[in-house]
């Protein structure tokens, strides 16, 4: 038996996530991020196969992730979430620049950056966890994170389709 | 340039990892865990190498991951963080029971129960990251749970040597 809110005693931040591919830049939402070593310090994070960021990681080797603020937008949480990068220039009109690593670092509605190198790298499934070696990180503004929590339980935001939880 | 303030950005619970070798059980403390797909339900957990927990889930390869109340006292985080169950018996006085899959579960400070079959994993030097099919799920009550960041801030808990975080 798997009851669902047994799972959701795990806590979980909003990030974005972000790659490129050659001059191509694409980013998502995600929620399954976490620190899997110390020395020296590793991240891992979960990527749905079908989403073009995975490509774009696994094409660059290289991988952003920048935690949201609480004080989030429901539009901007959707540009980056719920659309395309095939379709759609997620970056349009949207303040960033180039990482060290050369993923794209989205400095509004974040506090931070971690860039890591995906050099090591899981089968799951539907998802590949990528367990990189971070090399930058730093912080973009004091303000609170969002949580995964908050996000569901009063911004009432959906789960986009194919994330690591329903 | 590493900022350590910028990984604390993420979000974690702290948990018992327990598993078994034969008719021994053990446990730890760990914070780094989280849902990696949905279907079917999968979970990773991040196990330093040098712990008996680690060889312990290599050999049977099945974990059980208990997210621990926010109201804990600290001897109890003591007898499962800080002490290693090749010269202590963890368990002893401890209100727990055998899992559906093998591995022992706290009864007591505990506020769910995740057992996972760990049937992929991936070493990340330090540490292994199994990544688990969850094959039971369940609430063990309804307190609150205890956050990393509650129990290095309010608590004035200390990381045990190892950690994912240091």
């Amino acid at each position: 038996m798997i009851d669902g809110g047994a799972l959701l005693k795990i806590p979980y931040g909003v990030y974005i996530l972000s790659s490129f591919k050659d001059d191509k830049i694409n980013a998502m939402i995600i929620n399954s991020a976490m620190q899997v070593t110390a020395e020296p310090a590793r991240i891992a994070v979960s990527v749905n196969k079908r989403s073009l960021t995975y490509e774009y990681i696994l094409a660059s080797g290289v991988f952003a992730l920048m935690p949201l603020t609480e004080k989030i937008d429901f539009p901007f949480i959707g540009r980056f979430g719920f659309r395309s990068g095939r379709n759609f220039d997620k970056f349009a009109g949207v303040k960033y620049e180039k990482g060290v690593l050369g993923a794209p670092v989205v400095l509004e509605n974040t506090t931070a950056v971690i860039e890591a190198r995906a050099d090591k790298n899981l089968d799951v499934g539907t998802h590949v966890i990528f367990a990189g070696e971070i090399k930058e990180a730093r912080n973009i503004c004091a303000a609170a994170c969002l949580t995964y929590d908050y996000y569901r339980n009063v911004i009432k935001g959906k789960t986009p389709q194919g994330a690591t939880h329903q």
